[in-house]
């Protein structure tokens, strides 16, 4: 099986670091890269490109609210006809910054509460690919399976790559299990070695209830901004290879 | 005689309006939008980008300092290799909304203080040039005449377009007298108007001190800020067409 | 009976200016500043403080949510406990000001959806009056009533003042009719300023369904960023002393 | 003889973390707290404060150029009399702040840029000189001996503290090398140690260039976003103790 490694980087902020990008890109095949909205700024998203593309590893544009004070993860309830355009400027000022590094961008993803609520709302999920379609059509949306966004994305005739987010409890029907919730996130890192295993081995990921899942997947997403994260990704790299699959960046993985 | 009309558009920011973009954009053929820098945001670069597409206004990058509270008037002294990557992100930004809304980026221009140091300053005249030649080699960059940044542009190969000031009193040099300075800025419409029939009729612009200049002159700046700016650049226009000219956008004229 | 006339003035930002708060602060009783979050500025706030300490304005401070770019209209879904420092922030920037230039904030009100979501939402009026609380005890709270926030404000024990939205619909049990719902927004100036008649004439507003209210009111609000605003808000001024009644600033009336 | 120990702290923003403000808190005896504009936020003022509280710790307002991207350190060329609109805001952000707290306010700083500026530009200090005495004429100023900033503040008759930057090198006139000269700034910290073991022994500071000068010092300050700077600071602290001095807050010291 061929598998992308995905990771959301370049999301310090002029004197601000967040999470060890340096190492981090020496594991993954996939950088989402915020675009200067919910973090990030030009200098930074240069230093991303760059490092990734010494690393031969896929650059996509990770789209946030503006929002740095929140992160993002505030929930905003903006005008769509608006909310759109800021869409596209973020994909156009990643576009420029990787234009001038001489890397290409190929993949995108919505960051945090914009993510959040595009998975459950068919309306700005339309909004949000169209917004997306209108600038390139070709990028690779990253999805989380049988949400709103990924089912508008598929139906637009987007490549999509399904992401698994191994520190993450999911329902029987394959949805995240809302963060506060008892049990949500998985935090011991074996577990989620654990998990990652299993969904290489068979295919599966078991829901919190017990139930077993076949949801296909195309990329694991590691989580580059806590603690231990960097030897965590690293043992899913080697589990990935030491169980015969073969690390992929999604652009190859889809073309 | 072609001539172009250009106008630094697109200036307000989220709820704030400057100027009257849609009088202007009947009148002009280029327009210089802000990227969210200095001034502008993405909802209004996309309403400047397509009402320039339904007038068959050429439109360009308009780069400035990340200073929205002075709108770009404030020297800043950034590290140049950091700037570079900020005026990169402008460029990719408008190339965004540019490419959703159907239009084509075809010039750029520095805005306020930046512009201003870019006049004197050869090693930021030099940063600023290349990190347009990184993202794209083709575009038109609009110029001073006979300042370190036009030298530098014409000297990598840019195409360069200069650009009359004809509300600004000019020295012996061809070098814009110092807003400040007692004659620096000229306030009737008529003396500004009678300086543009002067060009248009032979080629010169007579200097504070009375001197002759015969700059050669692609576009003429109309200001959008001022009080009468519009009836004043409706007057350009009718002008340029009286004395037998031709008004044409810069992509036209320099392709 | 004594009214204050009070508008929400200083929405400016940096080069922006929004409404004509010169005009108006000849003519209102009571200023709202906005305190640089939603709108406004060190500048704007300094120029609005002390052209109302000129005209014998009340000041107080006008809060809203950390965006500048939907200009507090956007709701936002931030921690209760981190938002409650936001507040504290502003009433202290303003404070800041106010203190320079040798004139004493009153009163506060909140913007926007902030103002919006504190009206129905108890646990969000509770965390506001607490902060408006740990600052300064003394500042008259600008309530619509029968909301939440009034209530629990006056529980606190703070001094309240209902305003009136003379340009607004209000329902049977005395609750603005959302904006977007068909008559919600009374744009006549006539029908305006006959509300605001009967209302000093026999302390009544009469709901979109024709029931007569009576809700006890301090002070009319005077919106400044529409057309005709000023006239509208000197003809108001003009009836208030045609019918009898007395302009006085909060401050003095709550003594 | 009585000595206070300063840091720089509250240098986050939203999600971001700068240096180990928690460890810091327990060794010095005064926090400049930076206000929003080159670093901070309510919520990181609010905390900084309470733990300053905790520790009965002074605190003090550190005041910077609205410059979050460039961390207050790009040189800006504002208009001063906008600038000191700038400077009262903060110094009212942090007031609120502290009041809200239960906390006082007794001293300030200028940060970065805006501080060096200072140092030798006296039009400038006096401005900023004078915003201050605008808001607080009683608050204690932090000064570099012998520069235009702390002239300025004498004669205006503020109680003025002068800081002792033990890490980096003073000239033959008692004023700081500047960073990007050579051995403008001591990194070994047993050199720093060093220097204040002489400094509180004999009152002393070497010059680069080997002269003793005798500057009167009321406070050391302790760098804390560099790595060890919590051992550093820690070890001066115990020095202080070890050579029989006192420390004591700068509020208590010059009461």
């Amino acid at each position: 099986m061929k598998i992308d490694l995905n990771s959301d980087l370049g999301e310090g902020f002029g004197p601000y670091k967040l999470g060890d990008d340096k190492a981090l890109l020496k594991i993954v095949t996939s950088a989402n890269i915020a675009c200067g909205y919910h973090a990030g700024d030009a200098v930074i998203m240069d230093q991303t490109v760059r490092a990734a593309k010494a690393n031969k590893a896929d650059i996509g544009a990770h789209v946030g609210f503006p929002d740095r004070l929140g992160f993002g993860r505030h929930p905003m309830h903006m005008d769509l006809a608006e909310l759109e355009k800021h869409v596209i400027y973020q994909l156009g000022a990643l576009y420029g910054i990787a234009t001038a590094a001489g890397h290409k961008m190929t993949h995108m993803n919505f960051h945090g509460a914009l993510g959040n609520m595009a998975f459950v709302d068919k309306e700005l999920a339309e909004m949000l690919v169209n917004a997306v379609y209108s600038f390139d059509k070709n990028l690779i949306l990253l999805c989380l399976a049988n949400t709103e966004f990924s089912k508008v994305a598929e139906k637009k005739g987007f490549k999509t790559a399904n992401v698994f987010l191994a520190d993450r409890a999911y329902d029987d029907n394959g949805i995240l299990v809302k963060r506060g919730l008892p049990g949500a996130v998985i935090k011991e890192p074996e577990a989620v070695t654990e998990r990652v295993r299993q969904f290489l081995n068979d295919g599966s990921i078991t829901s919190i209830n017990g139930k077993k899942l076949s949801t296909p997947i195309h990329t694991i997403l590691v989580h580059g901004d806590t603690p231990g994260s960097v030897t965590l990704a690293r043992n899913i790299r080697n589990l990935i290879a030491h169980e015969g699959h073969e690390l992929t960046p999604l652009s190859e993985m889809l073309a």
